[in-house]
């Protein structure tokens, strides 16, 4: 069945018992290299020898419930937050569990409950002594005997994790009946660590045909919470509280020379979550966690290589600790990283990890019946998913690609199955076209933040590529970003401390989020160090951009701290006696030039209040609140834009306004498409460039080589056109 | 020309040279008994004898330019701050009077400017040492010779009022040419202050026919700044920036025995506006100057009483530091006082002050020619003034009403004269029917901030009734109770500190405005004393009303502090993590009952990103963002409104609101129109109550009376109808 110009490789399907042939043909149509395993069941012996590498997936932390059982003391454990109770009259009572689904979790009343629990006087800002409270183990209550008259109260305490929350929302999700319930236990203490290794060892010996072990994850679960009507109560897939333990908090205790409290975690029941400007004990919990959990993944990846396998790893589930994009992960031993891919930041939160061999997109539509069944439309799933996907893929490509789910349901679908062939094949010429090389890139653009590259193109994701109504004009920059011909960089405010020449060959800076969010740096800003750097950094000629309430936080006469470079300030109440006479519109600047006759943007959710300084040049505003506005700063260059949802209209917006910052007006017309649908990527080093059609209608556009001569252009929908130079 | 029926009285008008006989037939026919001298004229002969008493004006501030010019060290003064500037090579050059009006302020460098200024880098919050800078005074400019780069820095410095700033404001509205300046002198200072008191005898004895001085005002006109332009740049009707001087900070630093920074008065460039939450320093500050004022203006009072006149008060211009509601004030000696009447708020901000002989508003228009001119429409706005007014009066009356300007352009519209003299009627009606009684009070409610009693009335108030986007949402609440059958107080949070048990007689406290401002409370949360008083009055069964951001205030993992009692938080990007079920809408609630079939709220700029807690009632939402919600909270209950501007269904929405809060639905239907355009007011102790029709067209509606029987009835455009009970 091979075909004459079908190339072969980079990309994996799932199998299963009962379509034998159709994998066979598949491996063959789609020039498919790998087969992930089925789960559960007898690998096929026909698909063993087709060549093709085997995935099998291995759960570090679960399914072996007789372990579990036999060591409870070495079940996972989280931390958790009760709600806000408060004092009436007399004794208070709180119970721990209301609001927790009880198939999810325990109190864990084996270790010493006044040392590892804390009952917080929320009113007072206060722990209480131990001596005020005692825990009701029948009633599952902590009772605080003298509370203060109408304080509020929660206790925070620590809960075995007694059904994996994956499977607990598979099981839900999936609706099934009378499964047991596989309980999470933590490799990282000892009994267990010492038997997983061989647990490992063994499963390798059992399955000698797998040539690749994907790890699903590794040792701690990201925070996954669901109520009493098993609802999602609680997601954070950043989330580290459940990755705690007394025995891991003793051994950080000594690492780090304080003592460790509860509410380092709980953090107010915020639990640390990436909106939060990290604290101190935080970053050490987080950094002491890297490493401990690099160490340990090496004993498993050094396992595999024994054997002679891969190791692979999936960016999700019990992956809290690795941190792929931190140093100590190049020492974990990990040969692979695999991920699902959403969008185009998800892509990148793949594709841009350091020190692996390789990266493997999964692809959607995974092959599941909420998509596959009659009346579905597979196809344009797959299509938006990889067009999507494919802006960023053009930047920085993953090396593989994948679909997972049920093969058989896909069968079904020939259309499908004939569109994913196209895309294999597209993707193949494109990773062919550019490996080995960066693409050309226009500027230097850094995200400035808390996080740095720890949170690189994951910067407001909440659970994965999921919307949120409150971060998605801001999240459309990163998403933007993503596919855009720039060489992107994620710098914390701390990379800037600890050396501003961090800075120094950056072209633009660009702060994006809520005020006091550590996307914005909330009391960052109180360190001139900090500002200084940065406003010196704009004062000399760079450009910077914020997006929403850019440094916002309130501090010696400023909501907005970057007011000064960007030319906007927020009305907080505390200037309306200012008058304001700054409301003209400049619809005609460089930044506006291709948005339609009306110059307009959609700035999503906008913001409210913001009034620009004298000096700064509005360029929208609506009923005097500026949406977007440009200033002069010294040497350097501010754009203020309120909200920056992704569409191709509004790439074209940041694009614009990176090269007005940074003064390259000039260099508009170089590897560029006037009509903002398409996009031009050069790959000077291999002598090629493509022109792609992000839309799913043809377009016609003007393409400018590198050398600013032109070209028109028809594309039909979705297409990419690939050059030599 | 007296007619039957004809009342007589309370009723003050203008005049002018040129105006005798017409001023001579409006006594008459408007039933007029003062007269409002007219400014640097002779007064008439004729109207002398008239039998009326006669009003003058006195400037104690300005009018007298060579004792000011003989005597600049006591010229009144101000603090100001210039705008930032950022510190790029070398030394930072800052002008001080850039963006002010050279005729308004000229920098006092006559005191001591290293004792008296203060240079901040803002960047690190700290001001400079005074040996790091120097004023070049031929250039305007203080110079930081080494500044640190890229800081941020602002020049704090006393300047002085070389123009008064009302007196350049009308000579700039009126194009006033080759008007001279006048001069603002500070009474407070010695000389000035022995030379005022002889001023002030030789003016009444050059004017014995006056009966009432009219003090236009006392000694430190509220902020009021304008720019090179000549445009307003700041104003801050209750702001205290023009209130201070070398002399009068020594005696303040001697009294609260702290050294005197300029920060205390700049407080960032802020202000100390009514929005800040207040620091110490500024309540010292506000305290010391409200005795001294009042120990001053007694020394004024004692010498009018001593030649048998009458001191009323201009509420406005040069009244900083009086404070009307606050108890120094009584001791003032004041015997009246006068303000102009913009809407309700204003009109209670004058009616409620206490201890004086009389209060008087002074009614809108003022017989300029902006609007009397030909096609203007005066009897509109008199009547949508007097409507206004009218809701107000009829709770708590001013004593008098007054028209101000140039009688001769009123006699050019007679049914303008009609008009008044149908409202000088009414207004003795209803003064006679309710004079001397408390009117029938549904409830006590209470307004809680920073400032209580201090700015009753006048919360969110910028520039006396004027609209602002950012406050009208929440100075609604306030208009709406000045009309409204409540016993209204203003609490600040100081009275509860003081005393828990000020909120024993209340029935609903609400909080109202953004969050970290005074009107919330800021910071003041995290006093558990404040907390636990404010949850516990709501726990035992007391109603809490929250609009905007109650509470509003991040704190041990609420963003909202009334969160509990309100069962509302705010996303902060904090709380996203959080799944949120509680989105279903109860609009049949009792009080959305007189909302109409979509049972609507204008929220007017309402909030983003409030959602309810589990347990509370959303009543209204909008693309997920709770503008309603109700909460029970212990025995007591909780209601939330993301904003409420002033209307009349708005009216209505916040009476349901209280009567909900306080558990009183039953209560509804006394002294009560259904119809919500009409309302009724009861003066039980002298057996009358009214029904008023608030708009200009006819209103059907069913009146219940307090023993809840009810009638219906139908009213004339604007008709109050008074019935004896």
């Amino acid at each position: 069945m091979n075909q004459p110009n079908k190339t072969r490789g980079r990309v994996t399907i799932p199998t299963d018992l009962d379509v034998v042939p159709q994998t066979l043909e598949l491996l063959d149509r789609w020039g498919a290299d790998a087969i992930r395993d089925c789960d559960g069941t007898d690998f096929p012996e026909e698909l063993k020898q087709t060549g093709a590498k085997i995935y099998k997936t291995y759960y570090t932390t679960r399914k072996d419930n007789d372990w579990a059982r036999a060591n409870p003391d070495e079940v996972q454990q989280c931390y958790i937050m009760t709600a806000f109770y408060t004092a009436g009259g007399g004794p208070l009572s709180i119970p721990l569990m209301k609001g927790i689904s009880p198939d999810l979790m325990k109190p864990n009343t084996r270790d010493d409950i006044t040392r590892w629990w804390e009952v917080m006087d929320r009113t007072a800002g206060e722990p209480l002594d131990p001596a005020a409270w005692r825990y009701d183990e029948a009633g599952g209550c902590v009772i605080i005997e003298a509370p203060a008259p109408y304080h509020e109260y929660t206790v925070s305490f620590l809960a075995y994790l007694i059904w994996d929350p994956v499977h607990m929302y598979n099981a839900v999700v999936n609706d099934w009946k009378d499964c047991e319930h596989q309980i999470t236990f933590d490799v990282r203490q000892p009994k267990t660590h010492a038997w997983s290794m061989q647990r490992l060892r063994r499963f390798i010996e059992e399955h000698p045909y797998v040539d690749v072990l994907r790890f699903t994850t590794f040792f701690h679960q990201f925070t996954l919470m669901f109520d009493e009507l098993r609802r999602e109560k609680y997601v954070d897939w950043y989330g580290y509280s459940a990755s705690v333990s007394p025995y891991i908090l003793e051994k950080f205790e000594k690492e780090v020379g304080y003592r460790f409290r509860p509410e380092f975690i709980i953090d107010q029941g915020y639990y640390n979550n990436q909106y939060r400007v990290p604290s101190r004990e935080y970053r050490d919990f987080q950094a002491f966690q890297r490493r401990e959990v690099a160490a340990l993944v090496r004993e498993m990846t050094d396992i595999c290589h024994e054997y002679g396998k891969e190791a692979m790893m999936f960016l999700g589930d019990h992956w809290i600790g690795t941190e792929p994009f931190m140093p100590e992960f190049r020492t974990a031993g990990v040969d692979a990283v695999v991920g699902s891919v959403g969008n185009g930041s998800t892509l990148r939160l793949i594709s841009d990890i350091p020190g692996v061999r390789y990266t493997e997109g999964r692809f959607l539509p995974y092959f599941f019946p909420d998509t596959f069944h009659e009346g579905g439309d597979p196809v344009r799933e797959a299509k938006e998913n990889w067009v999507t996907a494919r802006r960023a893929i053009l930047r920085k490509p993953i090396d593989r690609i994948g679909y997972g789910g049920y093969l058989k349901l896909a069968c079904e679908f020939p259309e499908f199955l004939g569109y994913v062939e196209s895309v294999c094949n597209e993707f193949r010429e494109l990773y062919d076209n550019i490996k080995g090389t960066t693409p050309y890139c226009v500027k230097t653009v850094a995200v400035l933040n808390c996080w740095g590259k720890m949170r690189a193109w994951g910067c407001h994701m909440v659970h994965h590529a999921l919307y949120q109504k409150q971060n998605y004009s801001y999240a459309g920059v990163i998403e933007a970003l993503s596919g855009a011909p720039f060489d992107v960089r994620f710098l914390s405010f701390d990379d800037i401390k600890a050396d501003p020449k961090v800075l120094d060959d950056i072209d633009v800076l660009i702060n994006v989020g809520d005020g006091d969010t550590a996307h914005t740096g909330g009391k960052v800003w109180e360190d001139p160090a900090v500002s200084a750097a940065v406003k010196g950094f704009v004062w000399r000629g760079g450009g910077l951009i914020g997006v929403g309430e850019p440094g916002g936080h309130q501090y010696q006469g400023r909501y907005l701290q970057l007011a000064a470079p960007l030319g906007v300030e927020k009305e907080t109440g505390f200037t309306l006696n200012y008058d304001k006479y700054n409301w003209e519109e400049h619809r005609d600047h460089f930044i506006l030039a291709d948005c339609g006759t009306d110059h307009d943007v959609d700035f999503g959710e906008g913001k409210k209040s913001i009034y620009a300084l004298p000096g700064a040049q509005v360029l929208i505003q609506r009923d005097r609140e500026v949406q977007m506005a440009v200033n002069e700063y010294g040497a350097g260059r501010g754009v203020y834009i309120s909200g920056l949802p992704y569409s191709f209209k509004n790439n074209r917006v940041l694009y614009r306004s990176i090269l007005w910052a940074c003064h390259s007006e000039d260099a508009l017309d170089t590897w560029f498409s006037t009509n903002y649908d398409v996009e031009v990527h050069a790959y000077v080093k291999n002598g090629k460039y493509c022109v792609v059609n992000n839309t799913y209608e043809p377009q016609d556009t003007t393409v400018y080589r590198g050398d600013g001569t032109g070209f028109s252009l028809h594309l039909d929908a979705n297409e990419i056109r690939w050059y030599t130079l």
